[in-house]
């Protein structure tokens, strides 16, 4: 069950609203890479769970902090917003141009939709989808989906940091990116309790590799015909990261046959020559 | 520029055809964890790789195999969904309670739509959409998008692979499942020539740690108020993982204001009270 | 059946074309708030309406009223367009900031896609969607569907009419404007007609009450831990709206356990610590 | 922000596990009628708010209830899982009549990409959709697009009742059903506050009458050319419900004349005849 | 404008309720072979047609008898869907598995979400997209859009009629595909008049030939590297369809540079290595 | 099995970085029209063929020669997303009106998302969707799916070229519309080689005629009530396009009752007068 108090987890202020900054601020909000997809993420892993108990119990706490973090640039999303109607009507009336340089980039559905406050959308009005929101019962596979959230989710915050010089909002940003920091330790944290690379993968590790068809677990295929230089690295020599095998690299080269199948049921209605 | 061989990458069989089986084939090509996702997204890591170049050339090579993925499921699509019309048609007229625990786990729409073959859709016919497809300009936050990939794709395949008696299905499976093995590897490795955790984390390692607000880089926000047990872990104290800081427990409290807006602007027409 | 007369139910006049505000018109077309929503909630409701036969009489004529609403919109589009593409050339080849302030909130796809024409998306390009679409089969649930429909609807055409001076295009909102006001009244009467609000409430009002748990039905539940200020109100005491019980409010707190789910099953292949 | 107690809002209990059944009640998770959309929608509007500020706190109460809604209804899903994996296989492989009847109506992926657990998904797989969150910053339409969900969303609550004989999850859903009725009354007392319809109707009460073309405000437009019979009601004669009008029943016709285009730009490149 | 007559353009009649077909039908509605798709599509290209107007008006003419086709087969639904509540309550509760057999195809929203009426989802419960809707500005490349949506709309037809021995099923379907014969030779017969293929295409026509890289405007490429067996066939030789070239078959290689772009950007926050 | 060959098709040369084009050209990667939606068409369609096996051939062949068109576009993307960061940032904080009019069109997640590289979306940043793969498993509408794609996609390459005057874009652009003409031509030719219009249509040519409702196999209906002006052309005399019959225009008229359906189920709770 879940609780809240008022007061927003960190300050949220914004010295000079700017409508266009609003709108980049939705990817952060409900874009692929933002806070419900966490928030949700996390909170449906911990639902799911099947222990470890306290891997869902971890879940939940972080799951919960999230909330607060929708809450957080939402607010920032309306007080950015603050002014926007008027110089809206100047640019579309108008057309004066320093206006619409601002306004340019504005979401007209931040006016005509919300009234000047957050979307559950991202920052080209797309709506959130549950599909990102990943659980796969598999405790390393979605800690990896939660690393690589809290990845492309600081990635995001830090060219968000970038692209204003208002210092409320630069305070924010660096909060958020600090917990995303966090985030990204905490989970690597479990993938060393877990075991570390060697034991995690491949996951999942409870499959027997005995079923696997080994003879291409560690075989780097090369599809390319232009033989000119080779996609040499790591992955092509040398142990495997799993420490269960030996990498090396092979030539791409088809193993099955041309496919053929059998002539259409008449019930489907093909075309007849 | 791309090239192809008539051949399959490796022997596509079906012993008994099964239309159940055929749907939940389909969240191996178009499921989030499916191999349109990761042939496209390897494709598009590549194409807006910005150096070094060693890492495009490696992300074609990968992309360009998937694409042999994706057609040996579709090939298998097909093959499992042989005699399916007939049977359907029993079903939905007859009602023949065997012939119906088979079909009704079949999508209608590999008989009403594409004529008993596979879809760019998943297991519940819903499309493939390409917001699934990460490539964020950030190597590492990509290679992290990556092995979460393939390891839901892994799980994925394990699960095809205990669904299903049919030998030629297990064997194109246990194929399938060590290409995973392979790509989880591959991409593992990338980021132990980037240098690891230490060096990559946190994502992005090119942000100033200086700007982030650091005193709460490391601090794991319990949101629980229920004080029985806490969620202590590896990620609750000691160094942590990124080598930079010390895991702390710290309880969670706003350091916010309530948030206030103010009033609405006239044209957006409020209620009145 | 359906028939159609070729002239429009009320006049379109565009005086000074303007393809920024024919991107934000797309919101009451294909938007969430807009017109192929309404028109398609209240032909879906009278189609799988099961009586009394009035109201499906009624919900026909109103839904047929309102393709020629998306009939108006779709002309009042292809107006404003009118001159964009050369315009808009001169915006992208020659960076004219003038010229950018008007074209910079348009539609690209509105010359791509569409060839100066409306399109069945919102003011971002998003498609319609289905899912919008409403009749749950219980009368008045449907009719507050629509009433929220044609309040949404009647709060972004006026600000609609808020951001433009073109007399023709504040002449049809005036009229659209009008219809919503009808159209809002209109639903409300069938609610009235049903036995307002204390014989239609909880919906469905067919449900016996005695099977739900009737210590919760006029509960307010605070979930707030942060003491200073209560959220009071009409709904925190006094007689319930439906007359049926007494407002009263109540801390949160949780009943229920912790939740507990048992050990994975092996098919689904969890990580193995 | 936020906080949470482990312990669930309200006892979760399920004595005879059914993946069918754990399908459906994914609609009440991830449909247009279930907790995801109330809890957003709730949060959305409160942080949205412009004043008075007694409906931001009220909104963030409710709001903050419906996520342990979800956490309800996710654990309820997971149990109803229990038994499913080995289930399914028997009827994939086997097709055993009596287990496939009840394994028919289970979604795949609650095995395939969950682990047996819930996702944020409806009863057909379809994702939540982030454009189901309505808040119009408009007071009385958001409490109508409330109203609306708390009608939807108890009209299907009931319809699970029924779909069960499980005594667990009827209590639980008994409990949830309460929770809508008390939902109900809520937003409808709010509405009361705000001056009840005659008051707020036309949303938004904020625009002048006087702007809109009230030729047409109170008239019901009949389309139907079949004569035999009228769809006479309450909205086609009598004061309306708003109070500020007279319903009357006009026959509709164009006052508009034959929409006609200019012809297209050359650079659209229309099709030369 | 539109008006209605409250009869059917044809009878509508179920002998047999079936609710696994009803689901079948909702293809036929909501999918992107179905009807709104046909509807919107026709009367979207009738509102942004440029000229000439004869086009506009028969468009509008066609696009107005679709919404009857709507409304015939969400009649159909409806009708087929009686008595499957208490037949879905047995077979969720009892597991019969004679009922579960009929009951496991069907869409178990069609209970929950419209109270046994039809949706604008299709046969999975995916709903309509907007995006569905083609209307390009080009007149010719929008009757080959119509062309393909009566094709596959007529081949989806067919199976629906195959899948039922229902006789009044069967009559509504005879009816449905005879209008798609009609549909499909009546923007044939456009195109015709347009020119016919040696006038039409390439599409558009009013593209100067001269400005496309015609070196590659009649070669077939072919990108397969496993000689034993080429692609021949009408296109890689003889006079092109058009009239305007001669087919040739080429090799496909590479004409262009390996791809290298520059460095990333600093405030994009790519990883260092 | 798929190979590639680093060096691209054909060259792409940026000589003016634009990024408000970069936008322009995401419709003709991940838009309806677009490269991903033709490539995984044909593919599909390959895939998914029964015979004749020379079809499968040549789709598979040109759905190869579509992958590389996606990577020419994607590189295009990034070359003319180069210097836009610092521009963006420029107009998000200063309001340079000139920087602005080229900025106001950007997408703001081609910096945020995909740091300056192409992604799997169209002009609005609208994610691909895989509903737009059409493989029908009737040959002839497959040919009529793709005829219409390239029809619709050199329409869109036209107007990109339109839109540019960068020399490198525009000679990129005139190889990809000759490849149109091309690929139009090439599926023109399969549907000559089946027999044509007269044999082909109506399509599925399988389905026996005499079980349509052939009375209405080749009649206009019109639908329109206002009588000044018919919509006459070729469809409404003269022998049908596919030789079959005689083209005639008839009065729509209802042949069907007025639908009453049955009252609702008690389990469904509908409303209670
Ligand atoms: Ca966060
Ligand atoms: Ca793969
Ligand atoms: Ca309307
Ligand atoms: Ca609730
Ligand atoms: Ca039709
Ligand atoms: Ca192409």
């Amino acid at each position: 069950m879940f609780f809240h108090d008022r007061r927003l987890q960190y300050k949220v202020r914004v010295d000079k609203p700017n409508p266009a900054f609003a709108r980049m601020l939705q990817q952060a909000i409900g874009g692929i890479e933002g806070e419900i997809r966490v928030c949700l993420q996390y909170l449906f892993q911990a639902w799911g769970n099947r222990g470890p108990v306290k891997y869902k119990n971890m879940l939940l706490e972080t799951g919960t902090e999230e909330i607060g973090h929708i809450e957080m640039l939402a607010t920032a999303v309306a007080l950015n917003l603050e002014g926007a109607t008027s110089s809206l009507k100047d640019e579309i009336v108008g057309a004066n141009p320093v206006v619409g340089a601002v306004m340019g980039g504005m979401d007209p559905r931040h006016f005509l939709s919300s009234g000047l406050s957050a979307m559950a959308v991202d920052a080209n009005g797309v709506p959130f989808n549950g599909s990102w929101v990943v659980g796969s019962g598999n405790l390393a596979a979605d800690m990896y989906a939660n690393v690589m959230a809290e990845s492309t989710g600081r990635v995001l915050a830090t060219r968000l940091w970038e692209s204003t010089d208002d210092p409320g909002m630069k305070d924010m940003l660096a909060f958020l990116i600090a917990r995303d920091t966090m985030h990204q330790n905490q989970w690597m944290a479990v993938l060393e309790e877990l075991g570390g690379m060697t034991n995690n993968h491949p996951i999942p590790n409870s499959f027997p590799q005995a079923e696997e068809n080994q003879q291409f677990s560690y075989a780097f295929v090369t599809t390319n015909i232009f033989k000119d230089q080779e996609a040499f690295g790591r992955w092509a020599e040398g142990p495997s990261i799993d420490g269960k095998g030996t990498f090396q690299m092979v030539p791409g080269e088809p193993m099955g046959d041309i496919p053929i199948l059998p002539p259409p049921a008449p019930e489907g209605h093909a075309q007849v020559e």
